[in-house]
């Protein structure tokens, strides 16, 4: 029998060969798509059809893709021809919440924000909290290792997951990690699968470290500026002064002024660049008034509100960026991330880049933490190859002040061949080897992060 | 050429046969000893030294054990005969301090109270605070991913590491992590190596990430209670409460009494408990009293001070413990964790397995992360057959209730034979094939973690 039999014969009407979920499969959001369709996607519903899909795909060793939500920017989940999609979308139960214990058991496929939305009645959350957060998945959170806008202050995904469920490439169920705060028992391979996009195998359960929700006022300031060095240069300022914002987002003059045509608000002034910040927890007023006066000091126009929804509505320019993006062309958001002092030379390299290049990179970033999002808009489905040229450059610049090719986006298939100019050749082939120690198949998303046959 | 000529003639005099350096090499603050003696001891003092060393072991197949300040408790530095004992205890540079990017580059031999030290002239420092950090090294406690006092309000050694340098089994050099607060390129090695108790590679300089020193009183209240399952409900209230101390130590009637004794204090009273908790930053105050309100309502006498030098005299106690048990005899200090909420139930199983094998075991615990270490006490160098029966039985409960074998110690050679039981076989295995894709010939720390062999 083919897989498609094999599977069908064992799992029936979850394995779906409608034309559409193959088609829809192809794809992430960056809008890249792998060469043809899909064998089949099959919507897991339990951990069995997991394990009985692995085994399948082990047996007749076909090539499985597994996918959540699709909101990945990296292609890392898009699925092409002779491959199986193993979708989690259907695997969204909270199996266990202990609020005296700050831990969450949960399955795959909830989304972030529905998760939640279920904790802040029990007065807690998870902290990972990427833009995609309404439409993602903590499974692909975990398995991007996703981070968001309030990792200075709270952590990205590694430091808020204490265990993972994991299906081997041939079925086999290992638990990995921890209950407890502590534990030091034999190799943290919890860590290791996570970020590992879907190479070392499938996780169908996660034991999720909580926080409480941090009570007290949040406070919310922006500060306009003339241009970007200087909002650059006053959010290191801020860093520099010991205050830890929860929130700190920089948007650069063509970011700010698209998200205010999407968004039919005025025009902000030729050239201006703007600090989003917020403070919260017991400090934040104070904290949230000293950060004004750098700011101020620095030749910022600022404003503060300690009322939430006011905050909410100032942060929602900042969060319509991706949208405002997608009304200009088809969009390549790059990820770079650098140490916290480089992010002014980061912005000098991405303004060079643009001269040379002749195009505009609007450029929003996570400025607490040094992570930058570039972006290069063009027309049609895929990038031309002027705009993989300035990619090229914008990833080695990020390398060469000490930075890293991908802050929160993954590798996936797009930056592939960047990958070992980071790692180094011996680490590269390390790496690969480990994916080896839990695939020897390799039929776990092969092509993804690594090259087939490497 | 022997190993010993090799590394002779290549190394010259850091390579130290001295009867006492080989004897000293055998054990660790364990009490427990390895087999015969090792070959020598390379005092290595640069990554160079460190190449070279590893490289002739590859090339002659000789064992390698990694050694610092030999302040373990699991027997994981312990080198016997046939062994090169590695020690980085002469690389103690600190080669970067960024209060701009909140990191230091530092070499693996300097003790965490020396870099502390130093790191407190630029109001910074590095959060991992093990019990023994005075006299153990950053390398040390990134080989054991070390825990202490303060991690459930500041986290493990796991949470506060970028990135490491590892020289492997082959004697190449891998620079692993990053210095950005985010990254997520390729497989996360770092975490790997953290814990990995020198399976993987050398350690030969860690990218550290700091904190600014947290500003504003720190409080200090002591609670006593009639025993320790009172204790043990009280400090599970102050969690449920939602209020997260910097310090929750618990200190059980024996521990106590000891300690009282050592330090020639005033006796306790029979079968009291006590809990020394130490709130800090812009809500310590607020908090302090909360707690203390908390802990009265449960029936404990407590005393609240915001003098930070009683603060220290009253945690002097519980850091007296160590060499408290050390006048009663040879101790074994178990380690294990469980979830926050079990650790009532977790008391009463010590006073099950006290009861059963009719031995005292004083107890202490980092009551805020659910962590214990329970004492066992005995006379010569080796625990006796029914001292290990009885860890059996505490590790087995550990695990049953959701626990860990190892909350901050690792696993060594004295824990090797639990390591299945709580990892399961299948973990088991591709952990031990994980070791093999980083060490080949199984030449690094064989023994440790694992048997030889398997």
């Amino acid at each position: 029998m083919s897989a498609l039999e094999e599977l069908r014969a064992a799992l029936g009407g979850i394995v779906d060969t409608n034309a559409g979920s193959l088609e829809s499969a192809r794809a992430d959001r960056s809008g890249h798509a792998a060469a043809g369709h899909p064998i089949a996607v099959v919507h897991a519903e339990t951990v069995e059809h997991v394990q009985q899909t692995m085994r399948i795909a082990t047996a007749t060793r076909t090539p499985v893709v597994v996918r959540g939500a699709g909101t990945g920017l990296a292609g890392a989940a898009n699925a092409g021809a002779g491959e199986v999609v193993l979708s989690t979308l259907r695997m969204t139960a909270v199996r266990e919440i202990r609020p005296d214990d700050l831990l969450a058991v949960v399955e795959p496929g909830i989304l972030n924000a529905d998760l939640n939305d279920i904790l802040r009645e029990h007065g807690l959350w998870w902290a990972p909290d990427p833009a995609s957060r309404a439409i993602s998945t903590v499974g692909g959170n975990i398995a991007t290792g996703a981070g968001g806008l309030l990792c200075a202050k709270y952590g990205v995904v590694r430091d808020a997951v204490l265990g993972v469920d994991l299906v081997l490439a041939d079925g086999r169920l290992l638990r990995l990690g921890h209950r407890s705060v502590k534990g030091v028992t034999g190799l943290d391979l919890t860590s290791l699968v996570i970020g590992s996009e879907g190479t070392l195998g499938v996780v169908v359960g996660a034991t999720l470290k909580l926080r409480r929700l941090v009570v007290g006022t949040t406070c919310t300031i922006t500060a306009s500026f003339p241009g970007v060095g200087a909002a650059a240069a006053a959010s290191a300022a801020v860093t520099a002064a010991g205050i830890q914002p929860a929130i700190m987002e920089l948007m650069d003059a063509a970011s700010l002024a698209a998200v205010h045509a999407f968004l039919a608000l005025p025009a902000p002034p030729e050239g201006a660049a703007q600090l989003t910040i917020q403070t919260d927890g017991p400090a934040a007023v104070v904290e949230a008034e000293a950060i004004a006066q750098i700011l101020r000091g620095l030749g910022g126009q600022t404003a503060l509100s300690d009322d939430p929804e006011a905050g909410e509505r100032l942060l929602a320019i900042r969060r319509s960026m991706h949208p405002a993006m997608a009304t200009l062309g088809t969009t390549l958001i790059e990820d770079v991330s650098v140490p916290r002092s480089a992010m002014p030379a980061m912005f000098d390299e991405i303004a060079r880049i643009e001269q040379a290049y002749g195009m505009s990179i609007p450029t929003v970033a996570h400025a607490g933490d040094g992570n930058l999002h570039p972006n290069f808009i063009f027309q049609g489905a895929e990038a031309p190859a002027h705009v993989w040229a300035a990619a090229d450059e914008l990833f080695r610049a990020a390398i060469a002040l000490g930075g890293t090719l991908t802050g929160e986006h993954g590798i996936g298939t797009l930056k592939q061949r960047w990958l070992a100019d980071e790692l180094g050749e011996d680490q590269w082939e390390l790496q690969r080897r480990i994916t080896r120690a839990f695939d020897p198949l390799g039929i776990l998303n092969p092509g993804k992060v690594f090259p087939v046959d490497a």
